[in-house]
């Protein structure tokens, strides 16, 4: 494999996959459509993890686990879940191999150990956990709960991409569980505030918070409300969702409380999650032709420092100043690598951290030490200069968060330049041709027109934004009356 | 259910198993051997994990993911590891359901979506990770590779029991492979060796590091390492183990490298986990007939604050008291929970608390008030006393060191006078018979005795310890000679 990527103007596709593989954050497993995610790419998702974990307890939510299996019964008790899942969803049937009589050294399935009752590896966990909260559940005392799970689930994808759509992923799911119906939307609703707020403040992914259509809801949902990012190439992104469930999930498994007036009722749910999905969403808001470049809240390593010598006696007196520079930097919180391997040259040092999108490169040479200073280098910019070594700490802290504000306000401004009015059925396509982002158009409100447009121009309504204002119009389709614009776009 | 545990003396299994519920640590699931941890169980695994991370970063490792599933063709590749594992494994063998014709309204597998291959669901990870480091591994550059693993696996085991046993649990399993085998035995010991300090030092849990016997080794390995540690009830439970694989593996999956002289090698392997076996270790450790004790280094809530009151202004006044120390044990770094409902007695908490092993709790009524104290109870002693405001913050910060030594040092004493050592083979029946720990024997170092020795006494080698000193002896049963000293025990 060549060392450059293909560019993103030649094969977008191409260049995504290309860079997931060179850049060290995963690659394809013997498994069909589940992948292997290398020590790189898992530091990335662990930092994602490590914020979203917090900012979930802080809103009151606690951890717990339940089984990887559903029960077949169980996960055919609500029906459009079920319907939803059950086209893809992979199946334990047996628990136990034995020697192959027609095959000496190799294995088969014992055909003895069949299970009663086939178990689905879970595609999502609403099933076993309703199934759980069913004993936990009395009284208007023991609500809400609140509990998210960190868990891999698996969803026979037909067509995987690395990060994108995998068979297998990890993902959270929260499920929680409320007195009203108020009160659960308010929780869903909060929910996808903190998925938008993660979104943008920490992977400097500008999102936008909507509501979606029938027909492009969870199964087994009320209403999903959802986080939509705009990806350099015109596409669609759904980075996160949030689902009110209503009353659904506690019918199908009898989920009764006594609430204040000691009456019966039912109770009310959510459930929302993001997944290694946001890998993708990360590396396609902000890298280049170069590789792959990381807003500094995710970065594992933060800084690189790289020694450029001819003779031991310049390394060590190298390695001294990068010494310092780490502690220094280490007391501001910023994680530094010195590179002293001695397999590589600078320039394929360079090459590699510029691959995996560190986010400021420190070079250190001869000259450096007599002056003083150090080469530093942006990986957001690829801008280069000569910085004197006095300083150096407050400066490399103060472009953390330079560049982290950078990355947002380079997509925003891309974001935003990409979303267009129509008002006609022409021009809507001529943007879709030409990937040109989100469409802002009225709609009838039928799931037919939808349909109707999908065909035509494999857009879909990505969302109706929450803070979509009332504006009377006409359905760029079909001409009825509508009374807000929806967000079209490719997708994801 | 009573509120009440059935003691420990009165029947130990029943004990451990209401106190896991009452504590509300785990319960059993609606899949066969799956368990639901709750909030309040996975808060301790957290912290377990926590500090197993620190330390696995701490000594160079790094986290990955491999897929949940092993293509059949791989799990037989390595011919002992296979064969371990055969008969206990869940098998994937279709990925979709359809509508049950015969059944509206349910579900079946769908006969035309049959793999052509079946997919174990992992019971551990050799397989599916050496066949991944096969295309990581060309040169003597590339390695060691040190990575570790978070996840869930499954063991089709037919006895169950809450954290002890389990078809589907949580671990970590360390997957590293190295130039040499002196390099792979000793990072094989070093994570023994961090285990062993996990458990002691964080834990609390005196553990003693062996060798297994080759009829207890894992399937696979060429030597495996274990920590022993000793429960209440004098059965011994194998709380951890640090596989050294030879080149097994590599040999099995071919995976080679140019070593330093340029000539092709098989790599050097080694594996290491532990589960959330260790949270049943835990239990049975430190906990006693009111309930669950935790060491406060696991202790999600480390101190509760309960307050006794009879009037609105009361309660105001305690309230002022308690949020005082809270942010002062906040400043000592002590987790401090204010207990302020109104639907529960003290009485009802204090019982909750004592069941969910709190080290300290904080009482204050309106003499406190009056008297500028406070009365504080410790878990592990059951005791309490009165002390003063002033002071209580270093006091239980204090206490917090003192609690976590005093569990290991009480456990230490426990264990080390349950460690007999014997001469006769019917010494060894006696101590075996009246549950008394480990037994320290001579052994003739064959399996046959091994075999015949568990026959009659249900006891197995736990380990050949570390630190034994040769000493010639006669094996206690056959009176062949020994070397050496090996521990028996029956064992979870």
């Amino acid at each position: 494999m060549s060392k450059n990527l293909t560019s993103r103007a030649e094969d977008y596709s191409k260049w995504y996959n290309e860079l997931v593989v060179k850049a060290d954050l995963a690659e394809n497993s013997a498994v069909r459509g589940c992948m292997v995610i290398k020590p790189y790419g898992y530091a990335i998702w662990e930092k994602m993890q490590a914020e979203l974990d917090r900012m979930f307890k802080e809103t009151g939510h606690q951890n717990a686990y339940f089984p990887l299996f559903v029960p077949k019964s169980l996960f055919e008790a609500e029906e459009k879940n079920a319907e939803g899942f059950a086209k893809e969803c992979a199946i334990v049937t047996h628990y136990r191999l034995q020697s192959d009589p027609d095959k000496p050294g190799k294995l088969r399935v014992d055909p003895e150990a069949k299970l009663e009752e086939e178990l689905i590896v879970r595609p999502t966990s609403e099933a076993i956990i309703w199934n759980t909260y069913k004993g936990w559940v009395q009284s208007y005392r023991d609500l809400p709960i609140l509990i998210n799970q960190w868990a891999n689930v698996v969803r026979w994808e037909m067509r995987t991409r690395l990060f994108l759509r995998t068979a297998e992923f990890l993902w959270q799911e929260g499920h929680t569980a409320h007195e009203t119906k108020d009160e659960a939307i308010a929780e869903a609703l909060q929910m996808n505030n903190v998925y938008a707020t993660f979104a943008e403040n920490f992977m400097a992914i500008p999102v936008i918070q909507g509501v979606k259509t029938e027909s492009e809801r969870f199964a087994g949902a009320v209403e999903t409300y959802c986080i939509e990012a705009l990806m350099q190439d015109g596409k669609a992104l759904q980075a996160g969702t949030s689902h009110f469930l209503g009353q659904n999930f506690a019918k199908a498994f009898d989920v009764k409380f006594a609430n204040k007036e000691g009456k019966q009722d039912y109770v009310w749910a959510t459930s929302w999650g993001v997944s290694t999905r946001l890998m993708g969403a990360l590396i396609m808001t902000h890298s280049d032709d170069k590789g792959l470049v990381l807003p500094p809240n995710l970065a594992p390593i933060q800084v690189v420092i790289v020694p450029i010598y001819k003779s031991d006696e310049q390394l060590d007196a190298i390695t001294k100043v990068a010494n310092d520079i780490m502690s220094q930097l280490k007391q501001h919180g910023v994680s530094t690598k010195f590179d002293n391997r001695t397999t590589q040259r600078p320039g394929a040092k360079f090459a590699q951290y510029e691959m995996q999108g560190v986010p400021l490169r420190i070079a250190i040479g001869p000259k450096d030490l007599e002056n003083k200073t150090v080469e530093l280098a942006r990986r957001d910019t690829l801008t280069k200069e000569i910085v004197a070594l006095n300083g150096l700490p407050e400066l490399v802290k103060g472009l953390m968060t330079e560049i982290q504000d950078a990355l947002f306000n380079k997509a925003l401004t891309f974001r935003n330049s990409h979303i267009t009015q129509v008002h006609t059925f022409d021009e809507f396509k001529h943007i879709l041709e030409n990937k040109t982002g989100f469409v802002s158009a009225h709609w009838d409100g039928t799931a037919e027109t939808e349909q109707k447009i999908k065909e035509l121009t494999k857009a879909t309504i990505r969302c109706i934004p929450l803070d979509e204002q009332n504006e009377a119009g006409e359905c760029v389709f079909s001409g009825k009356p509508s009374q807000k614009r929806v967000l079209f776009a490719k997708a994801y």
